[in-house]
């Protein structure tokens, strides 16, 4: 057992945790959620995504929102950009980093975005060349890393192949989801393990959903193997568009907790993120999905 | 790292779990939750509570309850009797094992029995004499094992004394309650350590609440000592009467789902169990906490 001294989390709440919300949520209360955060001390927040407003017409704001943010020195703000036409749009507004999104099942990839995995990854190409030339980073995403909502089981070596693809065309960092939040921890180890053969183990983040409440048990387990990066959201916005009810993203607010509990220090200061998630919570009527959050908020 | 090859489940919904509700709960219902646990495959019921009906009207019908059950072979059907009064009312029910309860904090001890730690144990001890005279096991609990919602931290060597003293005393088993679900997984660990100094791993039990979601990280780290023994309420029953709307004890199905990924035994169905879950919160008109149970019925 040896934890990572360090955690470096991945802020996803204002692109991953409000991209499905169904009703506008304006574009201020997007920047405030953004600036408290930095304040909170999240270093890492995913603000916006470059998509088609037909798609995802909550995200339809991205350039107001990129061009908007009250930068904070040291924090990063990244922007999804699924391909050239939307990095192009990201690179107008000054973005510094952005992230491209496979998958690991092919069934998922045909149904999410109607093309095979090879083909997404060849999309991708594009994409990180002119990143590259234009001093971007990319941070690559691999969904469905322990279970898919329509194949089921995915097998270690299919998420370490693709996860080897994107980090051999250039993502500097390459962020493992459970997209539907079914995986447990032995299972979690074996596919880090798998992919921490082709990829260093400081270049892989764990994206975990708290769909079947394992996410800190899994995060738990391979923190010991040495995964230092954590994608969180903070009051666990988001839900699983896989089971209407049911919860998402795991919550910042809950990691922040484990970490401070594990003496791994992330920097963030705990309560003032709780308090941006009874805000951010109260403010688009959405419950809390923190347990971390609700326990503080009700003492 | 060695996990147990089976763990078995202590159920508390049926006591724990309901105990607080404020509107009467019918005994055929309560009743009915408990046949339809044991027919899922769980194998311990914690079933009722002897106490004055002035403390804790809810279990007010624990004759009613414990005279009532259609006794399922190798199910184990227990109830609470914190004094000799409420063990000699449990005996003339025809029970086989109660359980005593004990707290590792002297202000929690204070003002949840009004006696100190050592006045409780020392109640206990007629208790322990006259249920072996009668053939009957006690299980102890120990409270606030992770932290006290008066005193804060709590040394793991006052936990320890507290639970040696159960243990001397004559339980069979001691379940060690982090009753206000503080703890995180390093400081599980580090209490187990000192309290299987004196007591073997195989009598120790965990019983850790979630309200701040961190029970399965918990479960997980302390099953990788070797506790085995682990208590849960159906759909999380219960809540955390120390912070009003929070969770109380982790859900059953979420343990239960956790050992299955695991590959650890436990003989439950977890499907039933999770529709226990949604028929008794739907019956009483209460939140599932059961993140499983939650996913499992929005599929």
């Amino acid at each position: 057992m040896a934890f990572p001294k360090q955690v470096r989390l991945v802020e996803v709440g204002p692109r991953d945790g409000l991209q499905n919300e169904p009703e506008p949520i304006s574009t201020a209360t997007k920047l405030e959620l953004i600036a408290r955060l930095g304040a909170a001390g999240i270093r890492y927040i995913e603000a916006a995504s470059f998509v088609s407003p037909k798609w995802v017409p909550q995200m339809a704001d991205h350039r107001e929102v990129m061009t908007g943010l009250k930068r904070i020195d040291g924090v990063t703000y990244a922007a999804l950009t699924p391909n050239l036409k939307g990095l192009e749009g990201a690179l107008e507004c000054g973005v510094e980093e952005v992230a491209v999104f496979g998958a690991a099942s092919e069934a998922f990839s045909q149904k999410n975005i109607n093309c095979s995995v090879a083909e997404s990854l060849a999309r991708f190409e594009p994409v990180l060349e002119r990143a590259q030339q234009a001093g971007v980073r990319v941070r690559g995403y691999v969904s469905c890393v322990l279970g898919c909502p329509y194949e089921g089981e995915i097998a270690p070596a299919k998420v370490a192949e693709v996860a080897k693809a994107l980090y051999e065309m250039g993502c500097y960092e390459v962020s493992l989801g459970d997209t539907i939040g079914t995986g447990t921890p032995l299972k979690a180890k074996r596919m880090i393990e798998a992919v921490s053969c082709d990829i260093p183990m400081d270049k892989l983040a764990a994206h975990f959903h708290d769909t079947y409440g394992q996410a800190l048990a899994n995060l738990y387990a391979v923190m010991e193997e040495g995964i230092a990066v954590v994608d969180s959201s903070v009051a666990g916005l988001g839900g699983c568009p896989y089971a209407k009810g049911a919860s998402g993203n795991v919550a910042s607010e809950d990691v922040v907790y484990l970490l401070d509990g594990l003496g791994i220090e992330t920097g963030i200061d705990l309560d003032k993120l709780a308090a941006i998630g009874t805000w951010i919570t109260q403010t688009i009527g959405r419950p809390n999905r923190s347990k971390v959050g609700v326990a503080l908020a009700a003492k």
